[in-house]
Parts: C-alpha cells; sequence; structure tokens
C-alpha cells in the first residue's frame, strides 16, 4: 500500500530503515504533537461549542464569538428555542458546501416559527478585533488576503489598512446563509464547507465558527442534484435530530475536546513543519504554507 | 433558503428585482458558459479518458500525457489487461485523498500479478513541457509556485528557472501513490483529492490527471478510520466493477464529454469574471483568483 502522508507509528518504521538519508533534525508535526504539553491545549468552551446530532454522527462545531458576536449570539438562542431540531440537510454541492435550514422556509404557513432569536441580523463580514483578541500572523502570502493569520484557533485574514479581520473560508468553515441583501441571514441557515477552500466567499458571509470533530458526517452525505446541490425531493433531506449548545447537554453526553493554542511557540514550530515537511516521504520542500492547509489540531481530552 | 451562490435561472429572477442596484456590465461565469461557441469547447480525448465503474456510478477521469506520459502510458497499460476490475478504493480520508489498490498488495501469495504493464516507474513529479503545450499563465500570485496557469485544461505550476511544469493537486487531482523512493510509484494505486487543495504534495508525487465528472461517486464515500483513512475491515473497501479506457468501451456506452478550451478569449473573460464576481449577491470583490478555484467546465456534448 502506498502511502502519500504518513502516520507516527509508520513514520518511525521507516526512518529506521531509510538509511540511505541522513535523519532529518527538523520538527515533524506528528513527533511536534506528541511531545505537546497540557498547556499547548485549550478545552473548547462549552458555551461556544454546538452538537448536531444526525442519524449518521454527531458534528462539532466551535463558535467564534470575536468575530461575529451578533450572529453567534444569535445562534445559540437558535440552539436554546430548539430552531433546528426536526429541521435538516437541505442541500450537499460537491466540492462546496453542505447548508441545513426549514425545508419549509418559503411556505408561510408551514415554516417554523422564531421565537426568542432574530430573524436577520446585520452583516458581520469584517470586524475590528478587541485588543484583547490575538492575531497570529502567517509570514506566508496569500491569493485572496493581504495578511492571514490565526486567532484562538480560526484561520483569519487581516487587512492592515482597515485593520479588519474576518475568518476564513477553509475546509469545515461554517457560515450563515443569506439572500442577495447583506442583512439577510442571521443564522438560522447554515452552511459548512466541504471542498476546496471558497475562498471568494470571505466578506461575503459571516463566517461563524468551524467543524472541529465529525465533518464526514456532512461530508460524505449523498450530494444533491438539484440547482445548487439542493435536494430534489423531500424524501431526500437528511433529518437533524438537535442542535444544541454542548453546556446545555448532561455532562455525561458531553465530548471532551482540546484545541491546540495558536499563540505558543509549539504553533510556530507546526507552521514551520508544515512549510517544510521534514519527513522522509517528501523529496520537494514547498517552503511555504497556506492558512487554510493548517489545520489547527483537535483532540480527545487525555 | 438562503444561497450562498447562484445559478442562471436563480440569478435572472433576482437580477430584475435587485433595483437598487446598478445591473452591472461585467462578465457572469454562467451568461460567458450560456453564450458560449461550440469552438470553445474540445471532446474528451478517448484514448486518454478512463471509465472507472462502482456500484454508485462511473467516475470519469482525463489523463495528461504531458505532464506524466511514462505513468499515463503505464496507467493505459493497467487498464487495457484489466488490473484494477475487481480491486477496490482501500482509503478514504476526510478532506484530503481517495485511494484505490489492490487489498491484497502486501501478500506475494494473493496479490494480483502486473502482465502487460510496469510495476514502478521513474517519477515525472515535474518536466519541461514540449513547445507544442499551451500553459496559459495567471496573474494571480500564488502561495506555493512561482507561476500557475492552465494547460489544456489542467491546472499547472511552473518554475520560470528550470521552465519545468507539473500539475497542482487542486480537489479532483488524480495521482500516483508511491512509497518512500520517488521511484516507487507507477500507477497502480491512484489517489483523487477530495478536500481542500493539499498543495503541499505538488512535486512530490506524480499527477497524472483529474475527475472530470463523478467525483462525488468518491467524495461521498463513507471514511476510512484506520491510519491515514484507510478502511479497518475487508468488507469495507469499495469494489471496483472496470476500469476501462473510454476508446475500449463500445460507442454507445461512453460518456459524449466536452472540456471548455483554455487558451481561448472565453476562458480568460471566465478567469476575470471569478476574480470579480458581477453577481448581485457578491458584495465584495476579492479581485484575485487562485488557479484551483478556477474549476475548468466540462458538460455533455450538446
Amino acid at each position: 500500500m502506498k502511502l502519500i502522508m504518513m502516520l507516527p507509528v509508520l513514520m518511525i518504521a521507516w526512518q529506521t530503515s531509510a538509511a540511505e538519508k541522513p535523519k532529518s533534525t527538523k520538527p515533524i508535526s506528528s513527533e511536534l504533537l506528541a511531545a505537546s504539553q497540557a498547556s499547548d491545549w485549550r478545552p473548547l468552551d462549552l458555551e461556544n461549542t454546538l452538537y448536531m446530532d444526525l442519524a449518521n454522527g454527531r458534528v462539532i462545531i466551535e463558535l467564534a464569538p470575536d468575530f461575529a458576536p451578533q450572529h453567534v449570539a444569535n445562534i445559540k438562542a437558535l440552539a436554546r428555542e430548539k430552531y433546528w431540531d426536526g429541521l435538516a440537510v437541505v442541500r450537499v454541492q460537491d466540492g462546496y458546501v453542505v447548508q441545513w435550514a426549514d425545508p419549509n422556509s418559503e411556505k408561510a404557513d408551514l415554516k417554523r416559527k422564531i421565537k426568542t432569536a432574530k430573524e436577520t441580523l446585520p452583516a458581520e463580514f469584517d470586524r475590528v478585533l478587541p485588543p484583547t483578541v490575538p492575531f497570529k500572523k502567517l509570514k506566508d502570502k496569500d491569493v485572496y488576503a493581504a495578511e492571514t493569520g490565526f486567532s484562538n484557533g480560526f484561520a483569519a485574514g487581516r487587512d492592515p489598512k482597515t485593520k479588519k479581520a474576518w475568518l476564513l473560508h477553509c475546509y469545515g468553515s461554517v457560515g450563515a446563509g443569506r439572500d442577495v441583501a447583506a442583512d439577510s441571514g442571521g443564522g438560522s441557515e447554515l452552511y459548512a464547507v466541504i471542498g476546496h477552500s471558497p475562498r471568494h466567499l470571505d466578506r461575503n458571509t459571516t463566517v461563524v465558527g468551524r467543524v472541529v470533530q465529525g465533518v464526514e458526517f456532512l461530508s460524505s452525505l449523498p450530494r444533491g442534484h438539484g440547482a445548487l446541490g439542493f435536494y430534489e425531493k423531500p424524501e431526500q433531506n437528511v433529518a437533524i435530530k438537535s442542535i444544541k449548545l454542548a453546556s446545555d447537554v448532561p455532562e455525561k453526553e458531553r465530548v471532551q475536546l482540546e484545541v491546540l493554542r495558536t499563540d505558543t511557540p509549539l504553533f510556530e514550530k507546526l507552521i514551520e513543519a508544515k512549510r517544510n515537511r521534514a519527513e522522509d516521504w517528501f523529496h520537494f520542500q514547498a517552503g511555504h504554507v497556506e492558512a487554510c492547509n493548517v489545520t489547527v489540531p483537535v483532540r480527545k481530552k487525555p
């Protein structure tokens, strides 16, 4: 079996036998993570974590109140009023996005009423981050943004002229759908990226967070064949059992996850290990890395 | 239903009602394609097209002999000796790759023998293209390559110093797996990209082509949960009915596809329409485009 990319166990065996090449002393991602300290990780904030339960598994989404405070507050209100429970994934466009919504949103008499949350909100496409919010700048250039970097585990862009920052559309990013008007979204219809990062969407929608576990339960769903990947028949819709805030779930039903901190020396080394891959398998060093190719690691709390 | 991105029919309705914003005169991708001429398209070369038939559908792969002549010749020999028929997809790593191979490749007594093709080949990670092969350079910068562009429908990189070019790892790109040694691949184990473009693999494997139709039959497969996304149990492997060259299939069983030419004024306009999206839905113009976000259109022959 040829491997394309390797995990720690295989790496060790292969490095031992690869006597023809001097062993690299440069850091390797898997070794860096294996040697990480407890202080390199932070627990997910249960107040900003969604559990989206489908028949095939649980999708866990970390919300980003630093970037979209109003949308995140509204999404939390929607979860608490059980807005999505019994609604569905209605769109799976290959290489692009999975979207969930009220299948009856166009039918005034059948659509689910929003009770405590707001129907729509002003756009939060970008914003000046509060001074307490870190932004770890990547030295690599980017095709779309003047600057990219990481903020509390999220890949972000920043414009040094306006000082505004925004979350990037990377694989697994979650955003709020909207109609043509910028303020026509509000978080009741959300989407997750399941293909190559559609960076042209940056600053065109409000990105509210990212999937930190279980994105496969969205990305492996059958594709929709209507326009834009919408399912054509109601029976194709994939039911959402519930979307709940982790803090509202009994402790024993919670998943204890930790996210690698992005403001540490370890994270700097990890980025360097992705720019120049010291694994024996790599013969050519890219020398660069794109923010969306630095997936911030998530693990079960040891 | 909020849409994130629109198709022609919806666009027209919305543009009419969006009276507050003057209608753009800039080109829109869907309108450009709708107004294309027959001469803007080329048929797939049946001699360089693979039909990979799975139980759930047909994956169609266009091979790129300009970039990997030896690998493409070997893959054609493998298809003609029916090497893959009855073998399987053995690996589905979420956000990364789907890989197909002989599930018994590690068992000397059970593994399928290669008859007419070669077991391994020298790497074709990059090469100086023959002068007859076009390379339409993108003006946008790239994170990984000094230059990117398009060659006969394939997204490619190029180094102006060495004059060497290579195919990019974009969504749907197909490459040859290998072990640690550069010349340990040969095309018998292939993979397709099903996530954010893993551009750090560029020039580390031989990319042999791209999926032009049916990538969803790979990207929606259940994920593997062994190391690197390999399936853990043999019964999880997804059987390959057959992989055949289109030219070896009876004419009535062929799929008549055309690929948009990438050496035309229309393609230039299409790239511009992706750099600056004139659809009313877009409020922020990226002003740039990444090669892997310009998916070269494919259609059924009208």
